[in-house]
């Protein structure tokens, strides 16, 4: 359990207490992901002992949680309240937003899930998958859905999928907005803006707590519009001779449109690459979020018997997943496609940090086979989903909360936004900087950190979810850098006498098989002494032989593989 | 061994074979390391039997090395011909040019290595701490030095360290031409510019094989200014109202000089923080190269007791290293510095691809602590040190060679470098796309790639050197990703009999110790059927084991831990 941080912007406490229980008629609200990190985003609110849940996500593993498919937020605080949840109201389709939503569904199937259209359509088609029939409440902008005591007023908001809200809880206790993922393109592919006016309306009739998006607080100025990206693809399409390669995001349905849009231009056909992007592409079109032009698709297998120059191939990947098309492809190794000298690549895509290293490999990997690799480094093939620094400052005067609680980013982010927002005039105690389990109750039209609750890591590993925690971690860490010794040797006590050699096995310490030769010796007689010595005990000597091999392999190869000493009696 | 790839600029030879002999009167060129990635730098120059080696370092493991420290060239070519190398020509003081000296000397430690005074001064110091007594030949910009056959030119460049080298090698070969790393600042620091002039000469005298940086060659333009910094970390000092904390790369001198020029123009006194900083700055001092007004330093401890405000920290740590001062301030475990909220720390440096999630986890850190962390993403704190695009261009414009060879970059790097000379007007086949191992040689005034050497990664982990290959990576990654299952029976093969039941032992796997009580019994069911029916051979049992056990958790976990069964017989 990870012991709480946080404070009014500036005073980081960092012991906070569990929370008193909430006064009546007072909203709480906790977060148990997204803020302190990127992803698994879930807030929870409180009022008159029920609970509206806002997004249910999940988050991505860094490299000291190696092994690991995926991290969900803690559930711990509201699996023994689970008839308490009016709904989960979702703000739009992202994994970060909808990945958790199988997992709490597993603890109560008949939540209300309650989302725009395509944001529902991306979870059925996720819930499916897993087997689970969810209860659907579909809501579009402007619309009012009354869960419980808390009754929700959605706005529309412009990100980097369609069809995502930002939602208005208004309840007694006061107006919670919590604004979603958001940017502010003032010439959105489909016209659907971030709706300052409703915001602008909320913000006269008093936001008292807004919960806004912090992802590029850090990034000065405005969005370049997603529309700028049309002629950039453009130029390439223009240029490209042979195979074309476009990779993104699969929920990315505007960049996407845009590539078939310069295919059908260039006398291309396309090819989708990638079950996620076939799927969602699917439901995009179905919806009538994606237009696309008459004959313009083709299957991978047609496109691969088409002379290259005639068709675009749109490939998930865009991340440097190593078992993507993409990245089969950049080693050489995809069975239907193969990149030859002049191809080009168009990564039209963010590059997630954490990424990177894995990005530019599949760069280096198709660059090596001689392909023009066109990313966002050197030409501007993407623009991020998230208001940067001028559109917060923006959205902050416009609705004017009393409250501000810097959501959906790492610390960097959320201290950011703090100060974003001390600069259009809040005052430093009206902005409450918190991380994941920290508790904020708004009481009597005052919103303050009140405590914090544990909240964890839970860890989902093939079928686990739950058992793999910080212990197994720790031990894949050690495992993983440095290797393990494993020495058992069978004695019988009642003798003293060895009767079975020590039996060594080694794993990820050395190419060299008698790397322990020396040491080996070294313990059989250190044995032979202990047991002649009168010393039977297994777990001491056990530890006796972790004691002689942990120092050999210090002083010989200043290393520290883990030692795994077994003494079996029989 | 790496099966190497290279080509004439758009044609990857994917299978090059071992190089003929080379013609009297050729001169064959060898990257070990630093084509392909960017690292390890390393070239040999063969003539007449003759060896010259330019630059010899370290790459840095990444990820998927996981528990390395370094990574050396492999020197397997060399080895068994290190009575020819006439010396090694250092082009300047960065790790990836100079760390992998220690461990060529100690295969021959009378090697001459050839380099400027403050090039030489680092690697003394790098050997004094390997207990390596070095011949060093120092030379400057404008000097000659002969090493056998190679008369050799030395040539000033500018770069993010001073005193760094551009090497004419005249040969009756022709001429090659080492760019080392470089840049052309117009407004260097200390007024070293890259002497455009030495270019140009040896461009009109004839330069047959150009061999130049090419890391920054997908950057559009031309380097700022390093002495831009001055003025933003004025602007940082004026606004800093607490503790100042400025991290740099440890041999970063001008960046450094900008830091102590700011201290001393707003009243704070400096202490130097983390071993290298303190080494080479101390150096950097000696030489003339650090200009340190009177009575500006104080040690760490004399700083830590003075009012905050009136000292600033330089420390190390300015690529998320977790052991580093910064590193430990970050998770607030340093000693003596406690980060107060309203602390400014500055990151005045670079982030090394591969670093970044360290990175901004010690920014989240500090950030967390109420620290304000200004980085190369919101302030110009950081200019690059090497060429970008224009400066390339101009280089090869006027350099004019007959050959290009990039050097130093990851594919993306090496074919960016290639489009540029392309553009400039050579022609395709001049261009000689090269990866580590692969063979050019230049025999009457034609360079061409004629074939490849097996080169490897020669891993350094602990005192080990070469000990640690692809075997035990490719197991320390199965480990630390999926842990192991170890599972341990003696039989008595004479009577068919268990002697001592299985024992598990598992790490990595699960926080849960049951995890496997149900495939134990079953393991015992199948061993006892298997000896019953006879079979006592131990390789057998073991591979029936693994096959159980690799079903069953594969089927009810959907993982794939390292499993490793042991049957003793006694």
């Amino acid at each position: 359990m990870t012991v709480s941080s946080a404070g009014q912007a500036g005073q980081p406490h960092l012991d906070l207490k569990t929370p008193p229980p909430l006064p009546a008629g007072g909203l709480r609200v906790i977060a148990l992901g997204g803020l302190g990190e990127i992803g698994r985003n879930m807030a929870v609110l409180e009022f008159d002992g029920r609970l509206l849940v806002i997004d249910c996500g999940v988050l991505f593993p860094e490299a000291e949680q190696p092994g690991v498919d995926l991290i969900l937020p803690d559930f711990g605080v509201i699996e023994h309240r689970l008839a308490d949840i009016e709904a989960v109201v979702l703000t739009h389709g992202h994994e970060d937003h909808i990945g958790a939503i199988p997992y709490l569904l597993r603890l109560r199937g008949d939540i209300p899930l309650v989302g725009s259209r395509f944001t529902l359509a991306l979870v059925a088609a996720k819930l499916r998958e897993h087997r689970l029939v969810p209860t659907l409440v579909e809501v579009a902008a402007g619309d009012d859905h009354l869960a419980g005591p808390f009754h929700c007023e959605f706005i529309s908001v412009n990100h980097s999928i369609p069809d995502a809200l930002a939602v208005a809880v208004h309840t007694p206790a006061g107006v919670l907005v919590h604004t979603g993922d958001f940017k502010m393109d003032q010439l959105p592919l489909d016209g659907v803006l971030t709706d300052l006016g409703a915001f602008a309306r909320l913000g006269i009739e008093g936001i008292d707590l807004l919960l806004a998006d912090s992802t590029n607080a850090e990034i000065p100025g405005f969005v370049t519009p997603e529309r700028s990206i049309g002629p950039v693809l453009e130029d390439v399409f223009r240029r490209a001779t042979q195979r074309l390669i476009v990779s993104s995001f699969a929920s990315h349905v505007h960049r996407i449109q845009q590539v078939l849009d310069a295919a059908d231009t260039h006398g291309r056909k396309v090819a989708l690459v990638g079950r996620s992007m076939v799927r969602n592409m699917g439901v995009a079109r179905d919806l009538g979020l994606l237009h696309v032009p008459p004959g313009l698709m083709v299957s991978l297998d047609e496109a691969t018997s088409m002379p290259p120059e005639q068709v675009v191939l749109v490939s998930t990947g865009s991340q440097g997943e190593p078992l993507s098309a993409l990245g089969r492809m950049a080693r050489g190794e995809h069975h239907q496609v193969t990149i030859e000298a002049g191809d080009t690549i168009v990564l039209a895509s963010s590059l997630v940090p954490g990424n990177e290293t894995a990005v530019y490999k599949v760069i280096n990997g198709l660059a090596r086979l001689g392909a023009t690799v066109v990313h966002k480094e050197t030409a501007r093939v993407h623009v991020s989903g998230h208001a940067p620094a001028g559109e917060l400052r923006t959205l902050l005067n416009v609705a004017k909360p009393r409250y501000l609680m810097p959501v959906h980013g790492e610390w960097r982010h959320l201290r950011a936004h703090a100060a974003l927002a001390e600069e259009t005039g809040m005052a430093r105690d009206r902005v409450l900087l918190a991380e994941d389990g920290v508790v904020v109750d708004l009481v009597d039209g005052k919103a303050s950190i009140t405590g914090s609750v544990p909240v964890g890591n839970v860890y989902v590993d093939g079928l686990n979810v739950g058992d793999v925690g910080e212990e197994s971690l720790q031990e894949r860490r050690i495992l993983g850098d440095e290797g393990f010794v494993a020495l058992t040797v069978v004695i019988e006590p009642s003798t003293g006498t060895i009767v079975r050699p020590v039996h060594l096995s080694t794993r990820g310490f050395s190419d060299d098989p008698t790397a322990f030769d020396e040491v080996l010796r070294l313990v059989e007689d250190n044995l032979k002494r202990e047991l002649s010595d009168g010393q039977t005990d297994a777990h001491r000597l056990s530890q006796s032989i972790r004691r002689t091999v942990g120092k050999w392999v210090s002083d010989t190869h200043r290393r520290r593989p883990m030692i795994i000493p077994t003494v079996l009696e029989v």
